[in-house]
Order: structure tokens, then sequence, then C-alpha cells
């Protein structure tokens, strides 16, 4: 078979959409509501604005800014341009976005005030990088608006949208570069999913920056799904979000999701709140069984930068069923798990997990080796290692580059850190590996307690060995009042063997 | 911009719908409730059977059947195999079948029992045509299967899955080529257009052998769709249906939604419909008044054979605000409307419809001169006249085929049949020409007079002067107790000539 990379365009998405249904709310904000008509000549006067701001066709735009409508009038503007973008996440490190903004060659470096101050003590370090204030860029400003099209011109399939960094808890950066038909198919196997109704808003507070994020952005308009845009996580915020707006989806990753149940105590969620898309990484059962208890509608997915965000998503009517699964693959896109010599694995053995599909990039921005290492014939080797049950479920078991061997036998963080997770004073723990003299590797843990609970190291080995094969037993518990986690909440296991070992 | 056609491929996706939900109902008859699974078991047999049967991978098949289960099957099972479908009408005269199997130069023709006779009368004309019997295609009969394996291949989006022949109301039939990417555009564009729900239930009682129920099917497999399969429309069923069997989506044209109204009497729709698309050329508007007057979620949908169905659908929520309206274009679809100068209309103005998209065919079978009379730069001259309205909607007025030019003026048939259908005592009209010395072209009328009503010719032409320009009025009018139509229920005026006038 041929590669699945699709060709072929179709008309500005935000275009059609701003046609067929203008008056339908597109975006809500704390300060603003646009309707998908308003949006549009939003994105016009801001395709305007960065016109007049040189920027131009082709060109790579970073974007270092917090959720805002204007972002998202950005993300648009940039895609009728031509333009690609290429989001920089506000947590980084000024040499961080440096390294990021030099490997891509990025021309222009777009932020909002907020962020101003490092790209103006970046600009010294990258003279060939011009440098935008975001609030300036609606057109407005500039006497220039986009000249009137009487056929929307349309969006190739096969060209590069957007270029996102995957967030580095595995080696050094790349960019994964994502197309316009990666971004389609994203969404259109989303609404094949999870379904479509005219009452769908999906709320956003996650960063923009990450393709969860981003691809909320982009699904809304392409189904016509309104988005409700938070600037950063909070969970009362959430609840009276999903209480009083009549929000119908929400995508978190697994502490959002403890703290907004948290927070809620006992009041039910309403019947409104159809969706808790839980990405980020394998979810904790306790958290799982928490949800389940409660009745939240979690969808458990699988998702990656590299393939525009999901890949296999639960539904909600089989959550209760495959408690901790993260479902089938999505609507085109095929999913195997393989051993070491590429064989197919059986079902319930662990394996590499390859995808293939039209939401798959076609490769990292400037990076033909690391490319090729990970792309064959169209399949993705993602890093993840999961299983399938006998009914082609997905369980994720774990990034396999944070695989820890211990003499000879492998152990997977996940699966240890789920076991912590489950005893009753641990709010959540991280497993990382401790050099060890006799095994080479050996799992180490430092876990989180919930308010009010207390217990010991000792206490919670006796827990483990109770539950775990004794060579995934942590040698070593600390404890701490939380794990470094990055903006996406992914664990930063690197990060905790820094902190904390050995 | 590049032409709009799609390539790439995805895999088979009744394989992956019956892996992503096996035991959701794919399909209901009289006698077979299937689910995914059984559906794709059964496709997998009855892939063994074609194979068997010498049926190859590029090879064009006919299929003269009736609506039922096994006409569903063989749909799938073609695809599966890589051959092309063409469905036959299984109205036609048998020289008209034969004029389209060698047109098209098929290598098989497979029937059912009901209509194996006409197959071997067909057969000594065609001896290059093999014939096969549907019911012994099952795989069993043969004792073969097809090979199980473990990779499902894909569809090459650019490939071409159908040919359906257009109706013939306008010169001589030509096979429209439909490909997997024109199909699978339809579903998803259809869905982001109504929706889609884990109950959608879809009620197919238009022939499959026309794309505006093949569609059903094919939809139903990409979006996960339950379709209820009826052999033929009759009202009493459809309304059992609806009632008892939460039908919540049914395709029609306009004689069958006035025949269902009229046997509902007054007793209301239940809330489980949600949409009756309504297609086969526009409505006359009594018909939407009345649908509307009883709250039927009616959706006025604008479909071409050579756009895989759906090109432009009013939404059931513009539906009385846009009364007669087909819509928008559906998502990927562009329309235009112009002059013969090429040059685009007003709003308000009507001209040609043009349309561009994933959906439009790319080409006719065997026929480049007339594929390039209809085509060019992905724009399809669809033949029929329609005009926008200051919000974009469309308004469909007739096949420009069948327009009368009358003294230099147009006369646009569907317009004067809505007239007289408006007339308190007609059930339904069809206008069709009668030459005249002075004007060249004159229209005519034939009228079906509703139950115990009664009039005269001079009456409804003094209904029509009314209003309508003097040249617009019918200058015979005739009776009848029914019109001539085809099998989707499309007015054959061209009939209505040959039995009424001059």
């Amino acid at each position: 078979m041929d590669a699945t990379a699709l060709s072929g365009s179709v008309p500005d998405w935000l275009r059609q959409r701003a046609a067929s249904t203008p008056d339908r709310l597109a975006l809500v904000t704390a300060d603003a509501s646009l309707s998908f008509a308003a949006l549009d000549r939003a994105a016009d006067a801001m395709t305007g604005g960065l016109h007049a701001a040189g920027v131009a066709r082709g060109q790579l735009v970073a974007l270092l800014a917090a959720n805002s409508a204007a972002y998202a009038v950005a993300v648009h503007a940039l895609a009728r341009l031509g333009a690609v973008l290429m989001p920089l996440n506000t947590r980084l490190a000024p040499a961080e976005l440096a390294f990021q903004l030099q490997d891509a060659a990025a021309r222009h470096l777009v932020a909002d005030a907020a962020h101003f101050d490092v790209v103006t003590e970046l600009g010294g370090e990258l003279p060939s990088v011009r440098l935008h204030r975001l609030e300036e860029l609606n057109g407005a400003a500039s006497g220039q608006a986009a000249a009137p099209r009487r056929h929307a011109s349309g969006f190739d399939l096969g060209e590069v949208q957007t270029v996102v960094y995957t967030s580095g808890t595995t080696g050094r950066p790349k960019g994964a570069q994502l197309t316009y038909g990666n971004h389609l198919w994203s969404a259109l196997a989303s609404a094949l999913n999870l379904g479509l109704r005219d009452d769908d808003r999906w709320l956003a507070c996650l960063p923009l920056f990450h393709v969860g994020g981003l691809a909320i952005l982009l699904r809304g308009v392409i189904c016509g799904t309104t988005v409700v845009l938070h600037e950063t996580f909070d969970p009362d915020r959430v609840s009276r979000a999903i209480d009083e707006e009549g929000v119908s989806h929400v995508s978190v990753v697994a502490n959002m999701l403890q703290r907004l149940l948290d927070g809620r105590g006992e009041r039910p969620f309403p019947p409104t709140l159809r969706c808790v898309l839980l990405g980020g990484g394998p979810a904790p059962r306790p958290l799982l069984e928490a949800g389940a208890a409660r009745s939240v509608p979690v969808a458990q997915t699988y998702g990656l930068t590299e393939a525009a965000s999901q890949v296999a998503t639960l539904s909600p009517a089989d959550a209760l069923r495959k408690l901790g699964s993260a479902g089938k693959p999505l609507f085109g896109t095929e999913l195997r798990i393989v051993r070491d010599d590429g064989a197919d694995c059986a079902p319930g053995e662990a394996g590499d997990i390859l995808i293939r599909g039209p939401t798959v990039t076609p490769g990292y921005l400037n990076r033909p080796d690391e490319t090729a290492a990970v792309l064959r014939d169209g399949w993705l080797l993602t890093g993840d290692v999961g299983h399938l049950d006998a009914e082609g479920y997905l369980y994720v078991l774990d990034r396999r580059d944070d695989l820890i061997v211990s003499g000879g036998e492998n152990v997977y963080p996940a699966e240890v850190e789920a076991v912590l997770a489950s005893h009753p004073a641990v709010l959540e723990a991280g497993v990382y590996a401790l050099p060890d003299e006799r095994w080479g590797r050996a799992p180490a843990a430092v876990v989180v307690l919930r308010a009010d609970a207390a217990t010991t190291g000792e206490e919670l080995v006796a827990f483990c060995r109770e539950r775990l094969a004794g060579f995934k037993v942590p040698r070593r518990i600390g404890f701490a009042a939380a794990l470094p986690r990055n903006a996406a909440g992914k664990l930063l296991r690197r990060e905790l063997a820094a902190r904390h070992g050995p």
C-alpha cells in the first residue's frame, strides 16, 4: 500500500464555516465572544496585519503567547496567509526557546505583551528573527486589511500548517511537522468517534501551544463547535463553565481531572457535560475509578504530537467496561503492537506501538535521520509501549524511552506509579531509574501525599511488595509536595531523577 | 489552485468500523439484523464467493437487484475485492440495460432471483458479460472464503469505487465514476452538517441503485450509523419504522414525503425523528409548508449523482427561515452561480450552478468529450439552474436541460409547477414544452388532482395568470391520475411530452 498521506485541497475551512454558520458562536473567552463570521473577519484583519509586518507565504512564524482570542485568531490568520505556525511553550527557559528558534530557522517571532520581555532578550541573540507584538497585528493598527477574495483559496492538504516541538521528556526537542491534512483528519476522526451536535461546546484549558489545545481550536472551525477558551487551568473556573456555561466537552490531563474532582467534592456534574477527554499519558487507575464512581463521562485518549493529537480514544460508552484503556484507533488510523523483531504481539503481550494513518506527521523539521528512524512505510514508531486486549482495545503502558531495564527484566514506571497511587495516603507518584551496581538500573519513586495523610517509605515498600514482582519494587521512596510536570501535565521523569537521585 | 481530487489511502472502512464498534447494529432489514462485525464477516464471505466466481480486482461488476441485505453486503464485498460496482436501475427496459452494460464494457452481471430472467434474456446478446446469481455468492456455496489478512489493506481514495449511470431524464445515460474519496467525503461532509450521534438510525427506502440510497449504506459504515433498509417505499411501513423502530433519519423525494404526510393524517412524528432528508429535485413549496406546519424536521438537499449525493443541504434549524432553499454547500464543496459568459451572478440572480470539491466525479466512464464539456479546472457544470440569496443560501430552480425558451424568455418548469401545486385542488403538476409556431416553444402542463377535488383547465389557467408572467402560463392543461417519474422520484418531463403533447 502506498503512503497514507493525503493530497488535494479543500476550501479555507474558517471561510467556509463562516459561510455555513456565520452566527453560531465560535469562540468564548473571559473578555470576548466571537461568532464564526466575526472570527473570520478577525482572521482577515490579522492576515492583513501579518502581511504588513512582512510575514509571507511559506515562512515559519513562532508564536509565544498565553491562551487568548488573539492567539486563536493568529492560528487561522497564519493559515490564510500560508505561513507556518510554530507555537512555543511559554514555560521554556530563554535558552530552550533560542534552541527551537534556531533549530527551525524561524523567520518571525510573535509574542504577546506578557512574553515580550523574553522576546527582546532573545532578539539580540537571533538577529535573523523578526520580532512582532501580537497585539499590534490586528490589521487596524497598520491601516491594512487583507484583499477581499471572491473565491476563497484553499488549503493544500499535503502542505505543512504547523511545526510543534515535542515536549522533550526524551532526547532533544524535535519539530513535528503537521500538515493541513493531518489536522483536518484529526478533527474529522474525533467527530466520527465522539459524535457531533449543534450544541457542542469544547472547553480548552490546556495551553494552545500543545497539540491537544491546538486541536480543539481547529476542530472547532472544521466541525462548527464552539470553543470556550481559558487562559490557564483553574479548577473552580472549569467547574463554573461546566455548571453554568453549557460546556459539553473538556480536554484535561490526569492531574487536572484529579483537581477538578477534588474541588467539586460530592457535587454531581450536569448531564450537559458529555465528554471529559483525558490525555497526557496513562492515567492512574484510582483516578479513573473515582471518575467512574461519580459518573464523569471520561474518554481516555492516547495522543501524540506526531499524530496531531488523538490516536485512539475510548468512547464514554466503553469507559466502565474497559477502564484504563485508550480504546480503539480513530477512523483512518491503523495500529500495531510489535516485538523487537518486528513481529506482531499476541493479545495481552506488551510491545512497541506503531501507527499509520492520515494524521501522522510527514516527519521532523530538518531531521531526515531522526525521521527515518521512526517513520517507515508510513508507520510511525511512537516510542510508547502498550498492548491490545483480546477485543482490540489499546492499553498504553509507558514511554519506551522511560523503560527501566533492571537485571534483564523490564520495569514500566507507570505500572509502579499506579500501584503507589492506589495507596490511600498517596495522591500521585513518579518513578524513575537509579543506577544499580548489580542490576544496572533499579526503580526509585517520589510520592505526593494526600492532604492530612501520613505514611512511611517502609510502609509503601511493603505495600508494593504485596502487589509487584520484586524487581519492580522501588529501592528508594522520597516524598515531595509536587511532581515536576511539563505544561501539558506530562510527568518529567528525567527531572525527577535530577532532583531526587541518585 | 490545484484539482481538489484527493489521493492517499485509508484502511478498509467496514473492516475498521467492525473493529471499532463490532456489536453496534449495522443493518436492519425485514428478515435480517447484522452487527458491524456480522456485516464484516458477510462481506468477507461474499468477497470469497465473488473471487471464486472469477471476479477480479479492477473489473466492472454490474448489479441488478432489489434492496436487500445481500445488496448491501455486495457493495462492501466488491470494494474489498477492488472491483468496481455498477448498480443498475431495476426499472429499466432490457434494451436500456443492454446499452449500459455495453457502454461500460462490464465484465460481470450479478442479479438477484427476481431479476434473473431479465439477465438470462440479456446474456445471449452480451456474450462477454459473465452472469451470476446474487444468492449464490455468499461464499458458503462455493466452499471458498476470503483469505484472512492480518492487516486489512486500504482503499485508495483516488480509485473508482462505483460507476452510477445518471438517470437519463436528459440525453443518453452516462456512467458517472465515483471514487472511494468521493464517497468518503460525502459521508464525512454529511455528518459535519447534520451531526452524528450513537443512536442515529438512517432509513433507506430509496433504491440502492441510486446514489442517494447508496450513500446511506456507505455513510452507515463510515460514520457507524445503523441503516434500516426497506425493499421499496411503503408509507405505512415507513411510518411504523419511525414510530416504533427509532428511525432518526430518512431520505425521501417529494412525492414520498407527500404520501407519508397524507398517510399519517394528523398523527405527529415522534421526537426521535431528527431529519427527513428531502432530495430528488426542487420540492413544491406547499409540501414544504405542510411539513413545516406539522413540525417535520425536513432538510431539503440538492444532490447529484456526479457529486456522490448531497452537494448542499439546508439544516433543519434553518428550514423555516429559508423554506425552499437547499441550504449551503457541504464542507469541502465550493459553489458558484454563473452567467452564460462565466461571470458570477449577483445575489438573487439565476444562473448555472457550478460546484467543486472532494465529492465531485473525476468524469464519465469512457466519455472524455462529455467529461471535458462539464468539468473544467475541477469545476463541474451541473446542468442545474439556481440562485443564491443575500446570505448565500442556494435555491435550485430547475434542470437547465428542461429549460423552455419561449420567445426569448426563459420558462423554468419547476416554477410553473409550484404555482399549479399551490392550487387547493391540485396534488402535483408537471410542465413540459409544446412546439409553438410563434414563440418556438411554449409551456404545457399535466396536473394530478387531490382526492375529491374538482377544477377545470380554464380555472387553473386563470389561477396561473394571476401569479405568473403571461409567457409562463401553460397553453394547455391536461389531467392525469399520476405523473411519470423514474425510480428516484424524479419527474420525467420527456415522458410527459411524449404522452400528452403536442
